[in-house]
């Protein structure tokens, strides 16, 4: 038995057998049954030095690999299925570390009700971490098109603790308790996927259109209100402001609402509902212990834009751009 | 609008629309309308230097990310029906190199009947293809396991082929004729999966067990003789030999019997038959004008080896081990 397949091995060891999966790593593809019915399917690549800090640990990014893909689930209402995870590395990190990235990546998946049913390995000069995930929609699916003018526009958790947390973890968090920067850390490294809250609405019928937000409050909102071809203005008063994310911007001199309109890594789920829906999401908000903030409306027009007393601002481009980001 | 959403419409409208597809690229994930049935997925990740050569063409490079993948989906005799695809790349390289690749992939899945339903962009230091494809076996999947002593064991297609075209990109092709050239580079850019052969074992029930040959003939028999419980032994003096792989192995002053047993990157399906199957599988390959040779038997015991006139040679390390390689 060459190295390889000893690998294979050791990953089929750790994954649990049984369900809907047939055939899982090992052959030369995942078999799984499946019912009737809609497939959400979604793909994530992280890149080390790019997506991720040089040198994370193996953990931490196979269950972040997960979950910002389930995330993409979660922002079309639909409860994952299954997983497949390609890992591209330095061989001279050994087979432990693939093997690490993995573990934690079944674990995360399982944490969901989903399964981690295939991968591949490749050398690569720079950690690369490619998912692949699908899953069934819990009622009818979540997507980008379905705003109308006059709906309530929610927003999940704590937007920009990630790209606060990722500034710590790039130059240290003087000045800052050692709950804040804990929580800032966690908020970038282990982002939370709002799979029951999406798979309510979508269950419930509440949203008329979702998007998760991964590059930034604003550029994502840009984007729905583009695919729904509505206009969306949000109250700057409104932003949720966690109390770790306002103490690391007075220690940086920063505007924390800022920070939550531009900052990337969210992973929280933006969604209009109409107002009549508004009962609803807050008792399934209730349901899940999860804060979940209306922060503006929609309306005819295009484009997305901040109320900050009596003054618009455009914030369609207030975010990560990854080709902007090249140029 | 910002350039990745330009980049997002730019694919969109070279993507067909309708048919099981309800959501293509542009929400978070894709939607696809499905039968029951089984599913079989699959993911491959192609790293530049590593996977293939520095500054492929990308046209070449999505093709060939497809095809990979393809073959894996060949291997269980199912038919394609949907793919993912995660580009990390240099970002100086700019979107249109993106798009290339997006487009080849476009077509060459579109080619199998199958639809690029989604995808995701990263910086990377280097070039880094992502695929994540599934489809439904025809029949009775075909698995590693099934092969039983007595079954006859046949290959697809002109193993060693690709290997040879690999060192001619690097090295040239000085005493080559421009043919022997093209059909080395061929085999080795342009991969052929069998997926017509693969349902069609599938579908008649043909075939006990197949693996697709990526890493080599003797690597991969060895994995299949590991997965079935059982041994299997080559003829040497079976093996199919391109005449475009023996005058590069004569001008090398290489045997290209060993090219044929060691070189990787073949995608061939190489799967076992009981001997009453015989017939029914050279009529699919005629059906297909698919080369299918039997080139070994399944025997009691373990491990796969190569009879050479009266000598046997263990071959299960014959070809390309991810891990070792490294070490």
């Amino acid at each position: 038995v060459n190295a390889e397949d000893r690998f294979v091995d050791a990953v089929r060891a750790l994954l649990p057998a049984g369900g809907p999966v047939r055939v899982g790593p090992g052959d030369d593809a995942a078999l799984l049954d499946r019912d009737a019915g809609m497939l959400a399917a979604t793909t994530d690549m992280l890149v080390e030095n790019v997506d991720f800090l040089p040198d994370e640990a193996p953990d931490v990014l196979g269950r972040r690999a997960v979950s910002v893909n389930l995330s993409d689930l979660a922002a079309m209402g639909a409860e994952p299925e299954a997983l497949l995870l390609a890992i591209g590395f330095d061989p001279r990190r050994g087979a432990d570390y693939a093997l690490a990235i993995t573990r934690a990546a079944a674990q995360r998946a399982s944490t969901f009700g989903a399964r981690l049913v295939g991968g591949d390995l490749s050398d690569a000069p720079v950690t690369v971490l490619s998912v692949a995930a699908w899953g069934r929609p819990a009622g009818p699916p979540l997507m980008r098109t379905g705003a109308r003018p006059g709906d309530l526009v929610f927003l999940t958790g704590w937007p920009g603790e990630a790209a606060a947390g990722l500034r710590v973890a790039r130059r240290g968090a003087a000045g800052l308790t050692e709950e804040t920067r804990d929580a800032l850390l966690q908020a970038y490294r282990d982002p939370e996927p709002r799979i029951a809250l999406g798979a309510a609405l979508s269950r419930q019928g509440l949203a008329t259109a979702a998007i998760d937000v991964s590059d930034g409050v604003g550029i994502d909102t840009g984007r729905l209100a583009r695919a729904s071809g509505v206009r969306i203005v949000l109250e700057r008063s409104g932003l949720p402001l966690s109390s770790a994310l306002r103490a690391f911007a007075e220690q940086e001199g920063l505007d924390p609402a800022e920070l939550a309109l531009s900052g990337g890594d969210d992973y929280e789920l933006l969604f209009t509902v109409p107002s009549s829906g508004a009962g609803g999401v807050a008792e399934a908000a209730r349901a899940l212990r999860l804060e979940v903030r209306q922060i503006g409306r929609v309306e005819e027009g295009s484009g997305a834009a901040v109320a900050d007393g009596g003054r618009l601002r455009d914030v369609t481009h207030l975010g990560h751009d990854h080709f902007e980001r090249a140029s």
